[in-house]
């Protein structure tokens, strides 16, 4: 059976996820553990366990759709209501912070729910360290806290320079096994500098990926986002991935060519975020091989299908 | 398969229903609804459903101890510490308001909770209505909410005269029917006022348990509570429950009659609570049966002995 490495976290990895596990049972999704915000970063604030929030995600993404595991999957999506004392917590993220407390280490406490909610495959935090991620912008000036980065307040001429934690962090040893072990390893896609690149800044993981001879995908992300990637082309993800992998560059990028629909990119226009332009020669310069093909399927989303995107992942193994 | 219905709620019911599941499966726990201290009361308050407290003892009771729901049933006990943002609520009683939100009534999320447990038998609310205990004291004085009768704040010479709703509350359906259709009904042992007598209080309740042909069992309290059942003997605790029975006596009393360690006793003694005498020509004189035997079996903790209680209590339909 195919061993499947999925790296990133938030929704990116949940539709990839969903899509692959048709495929093999052997898939490791690998979380970024640096979420601050929201339900996730009360919890971890408070309780000063690993953030629960993409855990939570790539948990249902991998829970067959079973009648078995059917009221758990949707307790795992209940979200309390914001006002009251349960201030806005989901109830999935509450559900494995008290897992957390019957168990030895977090990891622990997400095979549980793994368990529980019978996933194929497994989910592993890239390292069970507690670290702050910090953004350098192109002034110099350093933004601390993933949501901070996430959801910026700073002036949005600046442009995000590097992206590094506050103390080095070592990875989860069951994680550069998984690394070690893979025929296909898959980067993204998501929100490059929250949550993707994050898992490169681990000790040990761009090593492992560097060294091993799984095939490596790079799914682009479809839109730019504002303040983040703001008029990044797909050579411009590529080549921060290739940097964060310490100069070795995947083998393909995988991305879309397929427009939405004009009201939905007007919207995204308004918010500043544009379809993620195909700059096929600069790409091709980088020795990566690339793949262009519709992967929306459905115009009235700017979404990756997830059951298209997943074939063409592994139709890359026989390339 | 013997037709088992428990009425009561608290701890009570939690040591009656680990004794008698594993004498039938057919077992209906019927749990008073208007608990409103702690965690369950804050829920209660905020979300307005009905209190998962008791309802959450009697599904762990009735959960078999197996390694399939090991990891739920120790999540059902996790505790949040009391000074945080989840304020000292019991997970399961947020499983429980979680459930409630994805289900079309309160029952349909504890039957949800008990297929999660895989329990033998079933757990019932007396009533679906939103309903607050009241207490009248000796001094006429009304006391509300089941909180304030539980852990008295008045003046403690006071007796409390007769319990009421604040409301009329008609049964759940499904109650009735357990009850008619029961080989052997079970009240107690509980909080008189606060557990066990509140469920007779509920429209239809005392009517279908006189009516029904099953063998009536109450078992009475080991020790007598401060403020509450201060100075009753064993015929006190009957002669209030054949009146919350509409004048219909049971068929019999189980009493304790081995007394806890010296030690234990001289600890009980100063928070005034005491064995409960087992005034035997008093309970004749009512024409119930009176079995009188030791219920602890350890010295060291007065409690009842699951085991042996149940062996006793189902041993009741042969006689």
């Amino acid at each position: 059976m195919v061993k499947i490495v999925v790296i990133g976290g938030g929704t990116g990895s949940y539709t990839v996820l969903r899509g692959l596990k048709r495929h093999t049972s052997d898939i490791t999704a690998v979380v970024s553990m640096f979420d601050s915000g929201g339900s996730t970063g009360a919890l971890r604030d408070e309780f000063g366990i690993l953030p629960p929030g993409d855990v939570r995600r790539c948990l249902l993404a991998l829970s067959p759709e079973e009648a078995q595991t059917k009221v758990l999957r949707e307790l795992f999506n209940v979200r309390f209501d914001g006002s009251g004392s349960l201030g806005g917590h989901s109830f999935g993220n509450l559900f494995l912070t008290a897992l957390t407390k019957i168990s030895e280490s977090e990891a622990e406490a997400i095979h549980k729910a793994g368990h529980l909610l019978r996933i194929r495959g497994q989910v592993l935090p890239v390292t069970l360290a507690n670290r702050t991620l910090c953004a350098e912008l192109s002034d110099g000036a350093i933004v601390q806290g993933e949501t901070n980065i996430d959801i910026p307040k700073h002036d949005s001429s600046l442009r995000i320079r590097r992206i590094f934690l506050d103390r080095p962090a070592k990875a989860y040893p069951e994680v550069i096994k998984a690394i070690e072990e893979a025929d296909l390893i898959v980067l993204g896609p998501g929100d490059l500098y929250t949550s993707v690149l994050p898992n490169l800044l681990v000790e040990g993981v761009p090593q492992a990926i560097s060294k091993s001879g799984a095939v490596k995908v790079y799914v682009c992300n479809l839109m730019t986002k504002t303040d983040e990637t703001t008029g990044f082309a797909a050579s411009d993800f590529l080549s921060e991935v290739t940097e964060y992998l310490g100069g070795h560059p995947v083998d393909f990028i995988v991305c879309n060519d397929k427009l939405g629909s004009q009201d939905l990119l007007a919207r995204y226009a308004r918010q500043l975020a544009f379809p993620v332009a195909i700059d096929k020669s600069a790409i091709e310069s980088m020795g990566v091989r690339l793949i262009s093909t519709n992967l929306i399927t459905e115009p009235d989303l700017i979404r990756h299908n997830p059951e298209r995107l997943a074939d063409i992942i592994v139709s890359l193994i026989e390339k």
